[in-house]
């Protein structure tokens, strides 16, 4: 853990709760707010790791339980941790494994100890504790570890909520003597996460008990799971509300433009979503009008970029016709070319709010998420 | 037709028949040996304009016949031409599609006007002639084109390679006519193709004929079909013999590391391939001592690049360990890497021919093609 120091606030907005900052790591500092793609694998899909640094990309999201898995945690710390064995020289923020040992569809058994699983892979079985999670990313060397934790299917009932907050809580505990304990030297910083379903009282509860832990930050697990947005957002704002303004706060898994405006107006500082690289591998580009879909024969003859005046490397070079092509004919490279685009448009999103947060001016951007071009 | 000062012999090997040269065409100057990549679709699989720029390719090679089909010549057209359709600045040279036409697996009907074939997209009945080969080849705007020639499976009989080496060359001589009397300043040089399958006598006497016509250079087609290789050299050596010395010889399908220097040795000038990429996606990399399976387990723990010493953007910075995982993740990227390596093997390769040339030092270089490192 890195204190309290790991995270300053440079700039309050006079109009509200946004925030721009800096959060120091051991690979460099991550102004915020902030975007992070994700490298589920250890790859952000068809971009290189040179790729985002050139798209601006200060911090990445990695899964452990995906990496433990395939190659192993042993093979990546063999070769000096994460950030050796992929080329990729800035921060990385890893996911502790507890959404995909949730969600995906193979047998699962939780108790008060940890939670057995089998594979997706092999159907191999395998038993993690906090502990062990937390071996598993001090192997992979991640900057920002997360703990264990149990994450609910939308809907869940009330108890179960409850019930799955007290256990994420227990288990945080435990990973922040786990943590505590550890000799190896390497700085990570932790961030505790926050569950409790869609309700505000148990989100506030939860939070509360967090922040009473020395963690360095506050992830909010568990939304962007298929309820309503205002839920989204009135569960952001319940947290927001009681947690200390002086440490991180991350909002895992959203990252459509509409969403990470939202997210830092209520005082949010980073986000992560597969959403631009997805998007981008099914044709589907952002721009500040809303989503255009490359495939449409529409685009056939136009020789404009993606997006008029955006900086990134695609639209410096390539129009849409030639895209649309890419993907008529099959060819992968149109997925590169839009995955490329939309991870700079989001890196752009968050260079411009960071700009606009110190005079209260980011309301002035707006997105229509769902409106096609 | 650019006439025979669109090529420049710039050094003869003391030590045999290779030589350095230049092709000056209406994008940029290509020097000689040259290593084409291909781009079927207006695309290099998985390597953008801009990568193939940075790895020291000059020329690429893309193919009338696919783009004819998708996303048709008209609109490739309407966008300028394939050059500006693609963002790519340097030289194209587009196949006439015969080669297509006769080896995919689908109807095609022959006669001395042309040949009828059905699309193997959608099995709709298309009629090319000379002249409408060289017309599709004026709408993509191609620096180099070449005429609609007959290719012969392997092994053929005697008969056939004589009747297909006479219809090719009826061919070229419209070919010619329809591009000398074309009106729109485009400047395209113009490749003859000499067939005349395994049999030296008549490669030469199609040879001596395509010579006699103002060609801007010789393309040796219907080679590397699955004949032995010694025949294919013995073919090339053959041809090499009756050609003028003054004109470029690009032997069509040629990109293996070995071939490349045999190929230039025997005096041949350019090459194209899609072995560099094809090997690349599926994790096989050249390296100077031989082929590389990026995907065996051994190379799991193996923090070295794919080649010790290599110059290209994935050696610099991915290990065999990481691009390993890629393709045992399944991640498009590991393809993506190897072939970005192979390509700029095969660049760097002409290059280093290029420079010992002069001083008859090519006989230096040698690749064990298929032996495993």
């Amino acid at each position: 853990m890195g204190g309290e120091e790991c995270f300053r606030v440079t700039a309050r907005s006079p109009a509200g709760q946004a925030r721009t900052g800096v959060l120091r790591t051991a690979h460099g500092e991550v102004p915020t707010p902030a975007f992070m793609p994700v490298g589920t694998l250890g790859a952000v899909k068809l971009l290189e790791p040179a790729d985002l640094e050139a798209l601006g990309v200060h911090m990445i999201l990695s899964n452990a339980y995906h990496l433990y898995l395939r190659p192993g945690a042993e093979i990546v710390a063999r070769a000096g941790g994460l950030h050796s064995f992929m080329g990729w020289r800035r921060a990385i923020l890893t996911d502790s494994g507890g959404f995909q040992v949730f969600s995906l569809p193979s047998f699962r058994r939780i108790t008060a100890e940890g939670v057995e699983f089998r594979s997706h892979l092999d159907g191999s079985l395998h038993f993690w504790t906090a502990e062990k999670v937390m071996e598993v990313q001090r192997k992979l060397g991640a900057d920002v570890v997360v703990p264990l934790d149990v994450c609910l299917p939308y809907p869940a009932d009330r108890d179960q909520a409850r019930e799955a907050a007290g256990l994420t809580g227990d288990w945080l505990r435990r990973s922040l003597v786990a943590a505590a304990t550890a000799v190896d030297g390497k700085e990570q910083l932790m961030f505790g996460i926050i569950q409790g379903g869609m309700w505000a009282d148990l989100r506030q509860a939860c939070a509360r008990e967090v922040a009473e832990l020395p963690v360095d930050g506050f992830a909010v697990g568990g939304l962007s799971v298929g309820e309503p947005r205002s839920l989204t957002w009135e569960m952001v704002a319940a947290v927001k509300e009681v947690l200390p303004p002086d440490r991180p706060v991350y909002l895992m898994g959203v990252g459509a433009p509409a969403d990470l405006v939202e997210a830092v107006r209520l005082g949010v500082d980073m986000m992560d979503s597969v959403y631009p690289t997805r998007m981008g591998r099914h044709g589907v580009a952002f721009t500040s009008a809303g989503r255009l879909q490359v495939k449409n024969a529409g685009w056939a003859g136009d020789d404009r970029p993606l997006e008029e005046g955006c900086d990134c490397p695609t639209c410096a070079r390539y129009s849409r016709a030639y895209i649309r092509h890419l993907f008529a004919a099959g060819e992968a490279l149109g997925g590169r070319l839009v995955s490329v685009h939309n991870v700079r448009f989001l890196t752009r999103l968050a260079e411009e709010l960071r700009r606009r947060i110190p005079a209260g001016e980011e309301a002035g951007i707006s997105f229509p998420n769902e409106k096609e071009v």
